[in-house]
């Protein structure tokens, strides 16, 4: 798999500010190092959004982080297909190459407590593998393979580039 | 790639008891997850310890949590080779290869602040980007890069089977 082409979002459900500071940040990082164009974040938190547009600033890239107030309504109104990432769902490799066909894709991740109401809303619930782990590798496999790793050169407008090394690092700066 | 038959271990330095609780257990359910044996933390937290077992008993297989006081003795006797997962590493579709080479494979994930020696230890210093993310999200990839992602039956002595299921939950207890 992997190659899709059209465009990827991330919604995340029911953060909670002041609790989940790192584990959110992690999955907004993870969404944008592995190709998706955005990340919406219910509810807002100007704390998170400050680390990933001063990640972007120094890495480059066009990538976005918006709150979201009303995630019902925000999954209503998105034009392509929804796929919640739950243990609970059907195997990733069965449902990426049909939820692929209605383009953009938005993966929807969701905490502990997710209202169940989300697994009638979403288009496919799909599970990467049915134990439980973490939000982060279920984003991160489920992005691998619809986009791929990127390779390449730096994201446009980057300050700082990371080269390859046996040992060490091997920091560019462009400034 | 995928398919690599050898022992697969995982060992998390720098580890912050009462800081990192969460973000230690994601890492140490997504290598049960995703196939390792067992996870080496350093240094020892009876609190996440306690957990991980917990989810063993409840869904089964034979992953062991263990704790790592010295951590670079642990890794200067490791019996095969060591892939250290940082941003600064080579490619690692590069690099995998050659590491499944010299089983069984100890991936070692850090924190923010590695130790430098850590690069000069590790057999390889690889990078899932060149972007800063998630070392859930790096352990992940390396672990399906690997291994793949298991299919099929609940682990052996699993009291809890979740099942595939479009919407909802399909939960099954073998007791």
């Amino acid at each position: 798999m992997a190659g899709y082409r059209g465009r990827v979002e991330v919604l995340r459900i029911g953060h909670r500010p002041g609790r989940d500071p790192r584990l959110t940040t992690h999955l907004a990082l993870t969404a944008r190092a592995l190709g998706a164009s955005a990340f919406h974040l219910h509810p807002p938190d100007p704390d998170v959004a400050r680390q990933i547009e001063d990640v972007n600033r120094r890495f480059g890239g066009a990538f976005r982080i918006e709150g979201v107030r009303e995630w019902r309504s925000f999954m209503k109104s998105w034009p392509g297909t929804s796929v919640h990432l739950t243990m609970y769902g059907e195997d990733l490799d069965d449902i990426l190459p049909r939820a692929k066909l209605t383009p953009p894709v938005l993966l929807v991740t969701g905490g502990a407590k997710v209202p169940s109401e989300l697994y009638q809303l979403a288009g496919y619930n799909v599970a990467v593998t049915h134990q439980p782990h973490s939000e982060v590798a279920a984003l991160a496999l489920t992005l691998d393979r619809l986009i791929g790793v990127p390779r390449g050169p730096a994201p446009e407008g980057a300050q700082i580039e990371i080269l390859p090394s046996p040992r060490g690092k091997r920091v560019v700066e462009h400034r």
